[in-house]
């Protein structure tokens, strides 16, 4: 079985790219788009991605945002505020010249962020003390022309949500942006995604232009390379400044206010393939999977077929998310090998031996093996298994984490470690020259963080910082 | 109070369309984006628009359908298969010439629709007839170049659904789409959104180019137009045999499928509004709502700001949408405008006074005047009450659709009658001649239907049909 199985993907130990390639076209998650760097997302990849928008959506509500949709174009001029966009077409940009059947008096940009967009439109809702904070969100597609795409993890077209928000001191600023990242995207990718993050402050290097503090969660992927997962900003007065978002205080002096923005894209769903995979496909941890049981009927006698439909309703009505598989035509092995392809979390196979047995056979996609489980026990076991599955997969990758991440005390030693994994090294050793000169080797500091592992508070940092350095995609 | 109310907007008796206008402004729907024709969907109206999304893409799922995502660009050279857009551009479209810091090789265009994309997918996807049916929607944003954009109704970018499936036979497409139509849409419309559509196809003339059937719901907006709410079409095999859509059947045997397509949008938000709005403004029905209710603390004494707060605490935990309004600024009176500009079915008003009494005043946003409600029947009246107002408000559309529908035996009289409404009119005694000749006053077949009032079988459709004419936005 091995051996039939290594022949579908490349191994995840000896070519990871070309796995990443394999996977995502044999558990048939995305194909190119005809215009180059564009992406198509099947079926089962967008399903994931609902689940990712609802469960960020969620928590991005609950902290009182409120999403909005703005258009897709951009008036060139919007952009021309923004000194770095001056000299023609920047090259990440796509422009619209032509419509309604003629040339344009002033051609349009197709939105790489609505950044511009949130910027002129809240400078105009924006009056008083009483309309702070406004926190504002959007779930969109944004278009950044790509040299080098990468399927989720960098196409010329992506879906992403961004948030914009306008407060009244910095003091609640930084606590909202905080807030963003610890409880929605940090909550999010540890306890549904099962990507354990590190949470820091990225160095002023690696700053987004124009933020006075950007914050990240980096997470390892499973060949020792970093992906950052989510970014939140403090803009500081710098972006209410350029867009003039002031309000009426109180006392009725016109102040500046201070603004965030945070994004999170279907990059996530690089991560999430590249976190947990292996050898014979995707791994879904079981609160993201789309369907987190499937039910195979190994053979199409009525029998089986109805035992097959019968647990089916069963775990539906426990609240499982339960697939049906009693197709005919692929043999039992290539049903069971293109579920494991496609990560689903439990395999139950139902035959009539089984059934003589009252039992069926159940396989975890995160570990090795099947065992029988008696058929009176399954509603209340599934849903205890997959609790428990969703708490190992994040030990698993937490493990992972910790064995490939080198406490290091030179640039050189931190050079090493990146090889494999994450360095952990003093931000007072390395410093801003040091990371230069790792740059040169493409390692970079993916964030700086408390020397126990926290995010440092943004409104009272502290000096003693470490910094986290590795390759990253 | 009424001449107050008479301030904020234009009548809907008198000014119709300077009515909906002030409407989006005042209830803060949206606003009009900076490039030409594009909107900016404000957080009120958005929050209607997921809570639509979310209720016709679980109906979508329902019918096995699977949601994709494919790119906002498509080579120019696609839409050419299309003979309409051979000539230079499109009026409708628009184009992408530079990308990348530089001029494209070929130009691309910003989809008006993903329809030449399902078909190229489509046609690689589908092997063999165990393919068959293949079910797909997506959820995106579309670009329509538009000259005369009017928000919701007709913007140069709008977001919508649209459903493309093939089937092995043209029996299962026609029945699929029937039940897209009547189970996803009309269920929608009329149980939700609380408008009652007519159902019926369209006469050859005002049929989707490439269809060979096309279902429409017509609904009736305030002012007696009809506004087309969603349409599903049969596409017999003429998109398939464009594309090359074909699969290999049980024998062996190639054969071409047969495909559907069926799309709504955010006009459907237009005909929200304009089916429930009165001169105070909209008028939300209660499943679409955001808020189904909103707690209004009359005064700011922590006695009923707390009392205002357990309210909201107990409605919620009840299943209740419900918004608390405790600000202190705006007058009481203001905030009791500014919820009935917004729609919300209900609202309570917390006083010191009603809590003396173990009350609250509520006020149904679809009828006059206000009633109390002793507090501790609240958890068990407000739900009751908010399904009445469901049921009422469906009722209601219904008998203005009743009165403003005339039958008429000549073409005189439809066109007369189409003046307030719609006129049902013999098919035979139109005909196609007939169409022709109200077209010239702007008046149009809405649809087709048998004589009971219901959509045609596509499969056997009655000869005794008869047809719906009226203006149209």
């Amino acid at each position: 079985m091995v051996a039939e199985r290594q022949k579908i993907l490349a191994s995840v130990d000896t070519d990871f790219p070309r796995w990443y390639q394999d996977v995502l076209e044999k558990a048939e998650l995305a194909d190119n788009g005809p215009v180059r760097g564009t992406m198509v997302i099947r079926p089962y990849a967008y399903a994931v991605w609902e689940r990712m928008q609802s469960e960020v959506d969620a928590r991005i509500k609950a902290t009182g945002a409120e999403n909005v949709y703005l258009p897709l174009f951009i008036p060139q001029s919007y952009l021309e505020r923004e000194a770095e966009h001056v000299e023609g077409f920047s090259p990440e940009l796509a422009v619209v010249t032509h419509a309604g059947g003629k040339e344009l008096t002033e051609p349009v940009v197709v939105r790489p962020t609505s950044e511009t967009l949130f910027g002129e439109l809240m400078a105009k809702w924006i009056q008083s003390h009483r309309d702070l904070p406004m926190l504002l969100n959007q779930w969109a597609n944004v278009v950044r022309w790509e040299m080098r795409p990468r399927l989720f993890l960098r196409t010329s077209e992506f879906l992403w949500q961004e948030g914009h928000t306008a407060h009244a001191t910095r003091e609640d600023a930084a606590e909202y942006a905080t807030r963003i990242h610890l409880e929605v995207y940090k909550d999010f990718l540890e306890n549904v995604l099962a990507i354990p993050v590190l949470p820091g402050f990225k160095t002023p290097s690696e700053r987004f232009a124009g933020a006075t503090n950007t914050m990240t969660c980096e997470a390892m992927m499973g060949d020792g390379k970093a992906l950052q997962m989510a970014t939140s900003h403090e803009l500081g007065q710098n972006f209410a400044t350029a867009f003039d978002i002031t309000y009426t205080d109180a006392q009725g002096k016109v102040q500046t206010t201070w603004t965030t923005s945070w994004g999170s894209s279907t990059r996530m769903m690089g991560g999430l393939i590249m976190s947990h995979g292996d050898d014979f496909g995707l791994r879904i941890p079981p609160r993201i999977a789309p369907h987190q049981v499937v039910v195979i009927a190994v053979k199409d006698d009525d029998r089986t077929v109805d035992a097959a439909k019968q647990i089916v309703a069963d775990l539906s009505t426990a609240g499982v998310r339960t697939k049906l598989d009693v197709r005919i035509a692929p043999g039992f092995g290539r049903r069971a090998t293109e579920w494991e392809l496609k990560g689903v979390p439990v395999r139950l196979e139902v035959g009539p031996r089984d059934l003589d047995a009252a039992q069926v056979t159940y396989a975890r996609r995160d570990t090795d093996g099947k065992s029988p489980l008696p058929l009176a026990d399954l509603v209340t076991t599934i849903p205890v298994l997959l609790d428990r599955m969703q708490e190992d997969m994040l030990a698993s990758a937490r493990t992972r984490l910790a064995e490939r991440t080198t406490h290091v005390s030179t640039i050189d030693e931190a050079r090493e470690a990146a090889k494999t994994g994450f360095a952990v090294i003093d931000w007072v050793v390395l410093g801003e020259a040091g990371e230069k000169e790792l740059n040169r080797d493409a390692i970079t500091v993916r964030c700086l963080q408390t020397r126990d592992g926290r995010m440092p508070d943004p409104l009272n940092p502290e000096q003693d910082l470490v910094a986290i350095v590795g390759r990253a995609y």
